[in-house]
C-alpha cells in the first residue's frame, strides 16, 4: 500500500484505500493508495507553516538551485513516467515526454525569474527629512511570499499542472511551501514526482515542510486542506463545480483565502466575413487539429465556432466535417470525463435547433474510455435562445454557429461568460470593421488571438492563461507563464528600517542589481 | 430634497428619505436625501457598463487630463467643503483643508502614474517562426481595466476615501467607471464632490456612465449595487461586519467579483528591551499623538502597545497616562461610532485582568458624540488568555500590555489576526536579537515600521495600506499609493495581432517610451 508524503516521512497505512484505473480498458491498477487522514492533513499544514518562515528568507539563487535541480530530477525519471502515466491516463508516450519537458521547462523558467529577481516589484521612497509641512519617512516595499499554498493536481495535466507543475513551481519560486492533493486518477504519477521532490529538497537543504503530497478520493481530503488555518492560498485546475466548491469553502473560512481555480471555457472562435474561400481548407485542418488535440482535453479547446451563414458557411461546415472524419477515437483520461463528454453531447443535441453534422461511431466508443470527434451545428438565433449551448463540453466536439451580421456576434459576446481565450479569424481589414467585436472579446477573455488557434499555450512572460469567471475564479491572475508567481505573493512595506536590516532587494546600494522603482 | 446622481442626470425624489446629523450636538441637518431606488441603481450600472467600453480605449494622457482637472476642481471648492463637512462630521477646519489637499494630491499622483504609463506591466514575447520543434507565436500582454467599480464612501475619510478619494481615483486611472455609494453620515460632502465630478466629466468629454453617486441609509442600496451583474469590483473602507457582508455577497454571486475591503486593525506596537529610559518621554508623546489623532478615528490608530514588564514598563505607563491626560475630548464622526467606542472600552474593561489606568471624564463625553482618551493595561498572559482583547476599539484608547520575554511576543504575534501595520521600537541591536519577531510581524502585517508611529500614512509608490484578513479582504492589495490601481486591472494577452491594431503600449516601436519586459 502506498501512503501520503508528509514532509520527509510517509503517512500511515489506512483502512480507506483507492485504486487507479487504466482508461484504455477501465481495469483497475493493482496498487492501493491510502486516503490521507485528518491528522495527516494537519501535520502537513503545520510542517508547512513552520517551513514558511525559513523559506521566506531564501534568496532568489537558493530558490533557483532547488527549482533547477528538481527540473533535472524530473527529466531523469522520464522513462518511469512514461510507463506509469501512460497506463494511468491513456495519454500516449510522446505526450508524456513532451509534458515532462514542459514541466521541467517551467521549473527552469521560474528559476531564471527568481534569479533575475526583479519580479518582486521593488519600490523605494527615500526619506525627505526637510519636507514641509511634514518630513517624508523612508518607505520601501516588495512582494513577499503569501504562505503555505494548497495545490490540486489537474486530471488533464498529470505533470505540468500537478505535483511539480505550474502552480507548485510558481509557489515555490515565490517562497511558499506547497501541499499537493494528488488526483485520484493518476496517483502513481504523482508519487513518482513527489519522491523526486523530496529527494531534491533534501539535496538542497530545504526544510521538511516545503512539500507534502496527500492522496485521496472524493472531496474530503481537499476540503480538510482548504479549510486548514495554515493554508493561505489555493491553486486548482479542473471542473467548474469542483473549483467553485473550493472557492466557496475558502471564502466561508473565518480568514478567507484566495483561490486560483482555472475551470471552464468554450474558447469561442469567430470567423469574420473577410476570410477567403481558399483559406477554408487550411482553417479546417487547423481547427480539427486544435479541437481534437489530446482527445479534446485541453482547457483551451475551441468548442464553439461562429461562421458567416450562407454558401461560405456551408463550405466551412463541409470542409470541417471532412477533416474531423479523418480523426479517430482516442482514450480519454478517465471514465468520468468520458461519461461527461457523452452526456455533454447528448445535452447539446437535445437543444432546439442543433443538428448533428458528424459523430464518431458509438460502437467503437464503447471500448474502455474511448471517445471520438463530434460536429454539431446551429444558427446564431437558436444559440442566443438557449444558454445551455454556451456550456463547456470537455472533449473533441465542436459546435458550428452560423451568423448573419456582426451585430449578432456582439450580442453573443455580451451574454457570454468569461473565457480563457477568444480567437478571431479573417483579414486585417476585418479588425477595422469589426464594430467593436474585439473590444467586447477583451472584456470576457484573458487571451485573444488573431488567425491562430488557442491550444498549444506558450509558456513565457507575456502569456495570460486566465480570464473572468468561470474561466477562473480570479480574472486578475494567470496560471501559466512567469506572471503566475504573482498569485502567491503580497506586498509588504518597510518603513524606517536601518539599511543593514533591509532585504537585499531594497538595500540602498541595490546589491542584486535589479530593476526598481525609486524616488 | 436632494437625490442621487445617475450619470449626468439626477434621480427621482423619493418617499424614503434620510437626513444627516451634526455630531457636535447630534441634531439633524435640515436636508432630505432621497434613497436611491432599485431602478436608479440599475440605470447607473447600465450606464457604467456602456461607458466601460469607451473608457477602455482612453489613453493615459486623456485619463490624466480628467484626474488633474478634477483635482483642481476639488481644490476650488474647499471653502464649501469646510462649511458642509465640518457640520456633518465634526472634523475641524484644518483637517478638512488637509484632507482636501490629500484628495487632490492623490488624483494628481494617479494622473502622473497613467501619464508615465509603465504601470500596465507591458510584456512582449516576439514571434520566433523558426523555433524547433514548434514556432513561437507573437504574444504581448498588458493590464486592462476590470470594468465598473462600486466604491463605498468611508465614514472616517469623507474626502480622501469617498466620492473622489483613493478608490475612485485609482479606478478611473485604470480606466474603470465608478459608482459611488455615499456614506449616510456625510451626504452633503458627497454631493459637493459629486457635482464637481460631473462638471469635470462634461468638461473633459468623458462618457456619462463614468460616474454615478447613490444615496442610501442602511445596507439596501449597497447590496443592490454589489449584486448587480454589471459591477466587476468593489472598494470599501469601514467596519469589519460591513466589509465582510459585502465580501460574502460578492462571492455568492453567480459571477463572483473581487472585494477590496479595508476593515479592522489594532496596529500593534512593540517596545523592545533596548529602548532607553531617556527615550520614554518622546515615545509617550508620539504615541499619544498617534493614538488620539482625529479622535483616534484612523485605520492605523495604534490600539495595543507591548512593553517590557517591571520598572521600565511602569515608567512608560506613568509617562503615557500623563500625556493622554493632556488630550481633551473630541467630537467623533457620528453617534454610531461614538457608541461603539464606549461599548468597546466597556468590553475591554470587563476582560479578566484589564485595569483602567486613565479614562476621560464621562460627563463631558455626554455632549453630542464627544469622546475622550482611555488607557488600559494588562499583562501578556492575561492578554493571551482572552482573544477579546485583540478586537479593534475604534477611537482614542490604548491597551498597554506588559511582557516578560520575547518568546511571549512571538506567541502573541502567532495568534494575532492580520494587521495594516505593526511598529517596533528600540535600538538597532534589538532587531538582531528579536528571535524572529519582525519575521513573524511580516506574516501578519502590510506595513512594518521601526521607531515610527503608524498614523500619517504617506501616499506614494512604496506604501502598502493593506494586510491579511481582517485588515483587508485581499491581503495582496493596497488601497493607498500608486499600487492601488492594480486592484482594478487584469492582464490581457494579444496573440498574433497586427502591429497597427495593437495598443500603443505594446506596439513594436514603443511609441509611449515606457519600460517594458521584452524578449
Amino acid at each position: 500500500m502506498e501512503s501520503s508524503i508528509i514532509g520527509f516521512s510517509r503517512g500511515d497505512a489506512s483502512a480507506k484505500t483507492f485504486k487507479a484505473f487504466n482508461p484504455a480498458n477501465n481495469a483497475s491498477i493493482d496498487v492501493n493508495y491510502a486516503m490521507a487522514s485528518e491528522d495527516e492533513v494537519n501535520d502537513a499544514c503545520l510542517l508547512a507553516s513552520n517551513a514558511a518562515f525559513e523559506m521566506a528568507q531564501f534568496s532568489g539563487n537558493k530558490k533557483a538551485e532547488f527549482l533547477n535541480a528538481l527540473a533535472d530530477g524530473i527529466d531523469g525519471i522520464v522513462e518511469d513516467l512514461v510507463s506509469v502515466m501512460t497506463t494511468e491516463t491513456g495519454l500516449p508516450e510522446p505526450r508524456v515526454r513532451a509534458e515532462t519537458g514542459r514541466t521541467s521547462g517551467q521549473l527552469r523558467m521560474f528559476a531564471r525569474l527568481v534569479e533575475a529577481g526583479h519580479w518582486v516589484d521593488a519600490r523605494i521612497d527615500r526619506a525627505q527629512p526637510d519636507r514641509q509641512p511634514l518630513p517624508k519617512p523612508d518607505l520601501r516595499a516588495m512582494l513577499r511570499p503569501i504562505g503555505p499554498v494548497a495545490v490540486f493536481c489537474a486530471s488533464n495535466f498529470p505533470l505540468a499542472f500537478s505535483v511539480a507543475g505550474g502552480d507548485s513551481a510558481s509557489a515555490w519560486a515565490a517562497g511558499c511551501p506547497v501541499i499537493v492533493k494528488a488526483h485520484h486518477a493518476h496517483p502513481g504519477t504523482a508519487l513518482l514526482v513527489g519522491n523526486e521532490v523530496v529527494a531534491t529538497l533534501r539535496k538542497c537543504s530545504w526544510p521538511e515542510g516545503a512539500f507534502s503530497l496527500l492522496f485521496g478520493e472524493g472531496r474530503t481530503v481537499g476540503q480538510s486542506l482548504v479549510t486548514n488555518k495554515m493554508i493561505k492560498a489555493v491553486g486548482f485546475t479542473g471542473s467548474r463545480s469542483g473549483g467553485r466548491a473550493l472557492f466557496n469553502l475558502a471564502n466561508a473560512r473565518e480568514e478567507p483565502i484566495p483561490v486560483f481555480a482555472e475551470m471552464s471555457s468554450v474558447n469561442p472562435v469567430f470567423i469574420l466575413p473577410g476570410m477567403k474561400l481558399e483559406d477554408i481548407d487550411s482553417f479546417s485542418t487547423g481547427l480539427a487539429g486544435s479541437a481534437t488535440l489530446g482527445v479534446g482535453q485541453f482547457c483551451t479547446n475551441p468548442g464553439i465556432v461562429f461562421h458567416p451563414a450562407g454558401e461560405f458557411g456551408e463550405q466551412i461546415k463541409t470542409s470541417y466535417v471532412q477533416k474531423m472524419k479523418k480523426v479517430g477515437a482516442g482514450v480519454m483520461l478517465h471514465r468520468g470525463i468520458c461519461d461527461l463528454y457523452h452526456k455533454g453531447i447528448q445535452k447539446l443535441t437535445s437543444c432546439e435547433g442543433v443538428k448533428v453534422e458528424y459523430r464518431f461511431s458509438d460502437s467503437v466508443e464503447g471500448e474502455g474510455s474511448k471517445a471520438g470527434p463530434c460536429v454539431l451545428s446551429t444558427s446564431v438565433n437558436e444559440f442566443l435562445a438557449d444558454s445551455a449551448m454556451m456550456d463547456e463540453v470537455f472533449g473533441p466536439s465542436t459546435l458550428l454557429v452560423a451568423y448573419d451580421d456582426l451585430a449578432q456576434l456582439i450580442r453573443v459576446v455580451s451574454t457570454m461568460e468569461g473565457q480563457l481565450t477568444a480567437s478571431v479569424f479573417g483579414v486585417e481589414t476585418d479588425l477595422k470593421n469589426d464594430q467593436g467585436l474585439v473590444d467586447h472579446l477583451e472584456i470576457i477573455a484573458g487571451r485573444i488571438l488573431f488567425n491562430q488557434f488557442p491550444t498549444g499555450v506558450e509558456v513565457c512572460e507575456s502569456v495570460v492563461h486566465g480570464g473572468p469567471y468561470p474561466a477562473t475564479t480570479d480574472g486578475r491572475s494567470t496560471s501559466v507563464g512567469t506572471g503566475a508567481i504573482l498569485r502567491f505573493a503580497r506586498p509588504v512595506c518597510y518603513q524606517g528600517f536601518p539599511e543593514e536590516w533591509l532585504p537585499d532587494e531594497l538595500k540602498e546600494g541595490n546589491p542584486l542589481e535589479i530593476e526598481r522603482c525609486e524616488s
